[in-house]
């Protein structure tokens, strides 16, 4: 049973690191838009541009993967599991409101500066993890959350739709990583220091893509530590039962 | 059983997919690096630094991803265990072999030009991967494969070996899509028709990293489906049932 208290503690000190990592993710970013290229507008400049970087990280990225773990809190292992999907369901459309948003910056910002949007590889791994993630969203309201489908139907479309909400915030990862990438090198093209000088700007934001990744790959341990799920009617670890007694569960 | 003969004919499909999409992101990065960059050489020139993209997604993605698939063989599940670790350990030291020459590759090329090493996050994250991959190998060598550590120490390291293992392949397909993004920026720098018109060699490099998100994305799907892991002793799946009895497995 110490074994089982020690599973609960580091479970909620990975918790407790995720949330501090995500602040820390959308702070730098914020940081970085704001201190070295002029803060935030809507209206079409180069301002409403330096809210994509900061929307697409706090909403693809960190409130996706929040979202994502909603059914690895041990509280949501009893009692009915309406309520939890309810919560995973709100957060992940508030985390795609943002994305919205932050996909609207920057087309706004290319139609008033007349740039091509969606040629760059960035751009092409960005706009396929928000395609996915919308068909995701769809799908998951459609087939979990909605009465109608048989528990067949759901069980069969369980794994996919776990390994899809991984596989979307790694793509999501890729997608943020090219594109601190490729603003480093738009914004410090003409500058005095380049890129290659590594200026404040450059430590910064690299620091804030290695941020973003670290985190990515938090939330992947969490959501894959097995010990940590939600137990299956009738299969249960050992450390699932320190942490919880499982509920009637239901797909 | 006709249910366990299904999930082991997905299996193989599911490999003769990676082997299809493997070969295909190896023979795209060659052809994009012989076609539009003129090719390779080992001499320092731009022909040297050829090499570096062609060496890592073959070493550091698909190589990678292949060795790590190994204790997915249902043919590995029986039997001793011991000639598929040296098979899974060998395959990751050519993997890593491939790695450290495409390292090689870009060092020199820089040396040779006077250009800064390890400044943009591409190099960031992709130096991390490889320190990450060498930390791993050696860790997995001396704990796994060396005879002498106690059963205990294996059972607490290896889910943290194979989630280091998915976490590494996972920054290193980030590194290789931040690579291409920043690689089509210099090399269509001045170009009739830059990066923002979509040119031939955007379109095919932008499909690369495309292949090779995609090949990531596979390896883990392998990776993660539950039913296809070597069954510890005493536990198993009705699919691994069907698709051969498990041998004492040794971690």
């Amino acid at each position: 049973e110490r074994l089982s208290r020690m599973a609960a503690g580091w479970f909620y000190l990975s918790c407790l690191a995720l949330g501090s990592l995500g602040t820390l993710c959308v702070l730098f970013t914020s940081y970085w838009m704001r201190y070295w290229h002029g803060g935030f507008a809507w209206d079409g400049t180069v301002f409403m541009f330096n809210w994509h970087p900061v929307l697409m990280v706090a909403g693809m990225v960190v409130l996706y993967g929040a979202a994502s773990l909603v059914y690895r809190l041990p509280q949501s292992w009893v009692g009915p599991k309406l309520p939890w999907k309810l919560l995973h369901a709100a957060l992940h459309l508030a985390a795609f409101t943002l994305t919205v948003l932050g996909l609207f910056a920057v087309f706004q910002f290319h139609q008033h500066g007349n740039i091509a949007n969606l040629y760059s590889l960035h751009s092409w791994l960005g706009i396929t993890a928000v395609f996915l993630f919308a068909c995701q969203w769809l799908l998951g309201f459609g087939v979990f959350l909605l009465p109608w489908a048989p528990t067949w139907l759901r069980s069969i479309l369980k794994p996919i739709h776990v390994f899809f909400g991984a596989a979307i915030l790694s793509l999501a990862v890729a997608a943020v990583i090219s594109g601190i990438n490729e603003k480093l090198f738009f914004s410090l093209k003409n500058a005095t220091r380049p890129y290659s000088s590594l200026p404040s700007e450059a430590v910064f934001a690299n620091s804030t893509g290695m941020l973003v990744a670290l985190f990515g790959l938090l939330v992947l341990y969490i959501l894959l530590a097995s010990s940590w799920k939600r137990p299956e009617p009738g299969i249960m670890t050992d450390r699932q039962v320190g942490l919880q007694a499982p509920g009637g569960g239901r797909v």
